[in-house]
């Protein structure tokens, strides 16, 4: 069964009875499952975690859509965290039996039918983006909901979808497809942060390492020790046993060895799979040979 | 969701029309899958695989007694597979959110009502077994049906349920928990078949290797290598990468390379995963860390 994961951001974190409404017009969708939300008052911003197929989740987008529009008006919004819409961020991953293509063409559907039903300019991301320039989450949003009539009258910032100008109340919507995250840490047998920081340099994209790390160096004081701290943007394309390796391999260049390594939150059973199948040398084989898979097929 | 495996092999291979209803009786259970079922005629025997929770299993097998004990008759049973019973095995293996001690406590409760309700002699085996000469399948079943009646009059061979001498159609039956089997082949980069039998007489178990181990030394003709073919038998306590990395070591000891291993049928996903977390040092690591099997538990 084709699965993807939806986790729309909303610009509310502070009025209880409003995310409660939210979460329930998510709910009422047949076929979406709500897995978890999380809101934060600080940052005055709500986190949905919804997984279902491509027809549902749209349905439960523009559910979300109807029901937060009425509640959410950016022009009296104040929070720590930046946004440029009421629904500020709707990426969709793919998990199961899907395509980031699929994800794509979706994230381009749902985009048109807020634009076109809500009046809402619609800017695509990430793997959806229609131009290098907007793949960046953070390049679209800078200048938030205050900046955006002035950012908007640019040529290069005319949205994807919908009105050239910001929706009054609503503001603008970022939609798009990525890969899912993976939060990955590895602690080095060392207190010498110098080193964590020369490995996180060596490794990342952004000084010239792999091309879907991000890392940093950091200590772990109440232990003594320091570690690389990751985010893996694409497992697929950046594997796991190929960033531990090539750690590893920078840290023995400092005489550290590799103390153990940490997933902080969820992880694709694939990345972890593809490991196993690395180091076992496994030709042949496919996902329908997991026995959990084959389980969760219908019955004969 | 807690899901267990049942795999009752039942001594009818040649009429499909028989097979049929079975297969009828097993799907007519709520709650059961029949995922897959597959008949022998030179066995004269079929195997069905089934999943479901404790007490739907224990239905389906009661339904399956049910419908195949007028239908059997080992009296006029032939075929070339050993076989003490018209329901010869009925193995109960633990796979998700499940323990091997509930997989023996359900043992134990269906071996007891199939016993009470058909007047059939139970014997329980591997895990479930009374007693380690009980442990091994082919021991309980050695003399087959036309031998059980003089096996029974021994005392060291009276059943664990049931009466003390064989059901005159259905014989006895065999039931009990056991892992499941991981079937594994590391291909060697030689053509010396000797090499190939050396390194699986040092990982078997029968001649002083790993504890969960079968292994023989085999010939990939068409491809002008050997293998190391194996059966992992509890890929908990004999884990895929230290079976891996054993094979690789003693092939080094004759300066050969692995080049490449094969894993036939199916493998659990925590046999893998566990593979990943080893070769990645990964600490403070559970199941529920997997992306999917968050995804499938029940909404928020």
């Amino acid at each position: 069964m084709p699965l993807i994961e939806c986790i729309p951001n909303v610009s509310e974190g502070r009025r209880a009875a409003v995310v409660a409404q939210l979460a329930d017009a998510l709910r009422a969708v047949p076929d979406v499952r709500l897995l978890d939300h999380s809101s934060d008052a600080s940052h005055n911003r709500s986190v949905f975690t919804l997984v279902g197929d491509a027809a549902s989740l749209k349905a439960a987008i523009l559910a979300l859509y109807d029901r937060a529009l009425p509640l959410i008006d950016l022009r009296t919004h104040e929070g720590e965290h930046p946004r440029v819409g009421a629904i500020d961020v709707v990426p969709f991953v793919p998990i199961e039996d899907v395509t980031m293509d699929d994800c794509i063409a979706l994230a381009r559907e749902v985009g048109s039918a807020v634009a076109e039903r809500f009046e809402i300019p619609v800017f695509l991301y990430e793997e959806a983006a229609s131009s290098p320039g907007r793949r960046n989450l953070e390049d679209i949003r800078r200048g938030e909901f205050e900046g955006l009539q002035a950012k908007m009258a640019a040529p290069e910032w005319q949205p994807d979808f919908g009105p050239a100008a910001p929706h009054p109340s609503a503001g603008a919507s970022v939609v798009g497809a990525r890969m899912p995250l993976i939060a990955y840490n590895i602690n080095l047998a060392t207190d010498r942060l110098d080193v964590a920081k020369k490995i996180a340099a060596a490794i990342r994209y952004s000084s010239g390492g792999l091309r879907y790390v991000k890392a940093m160096g950091v200590q772990v004081t109440d232990r003594g020790i320091v570690q690389v701290s990751m985010n893996l943007t694409n497992y697929q394309k950046t594997p796991m046993f190929r960033v531990f390796d090539l750690v590893k391999r920078e840290a023995a260049r400092y005489g550290v060895a590799v103390l153990e390594s940490e997933i902080v939150g969820l992880v694709p059973a694939t990345a972890l799979i593809d490991t196993a199948a690395y180091h076992l040398q496994l030709e042949r084989f496919g996902p329908e040979q997991i026995l959990e898979n084959r389980l969760r097929r219908g019955p004969e």
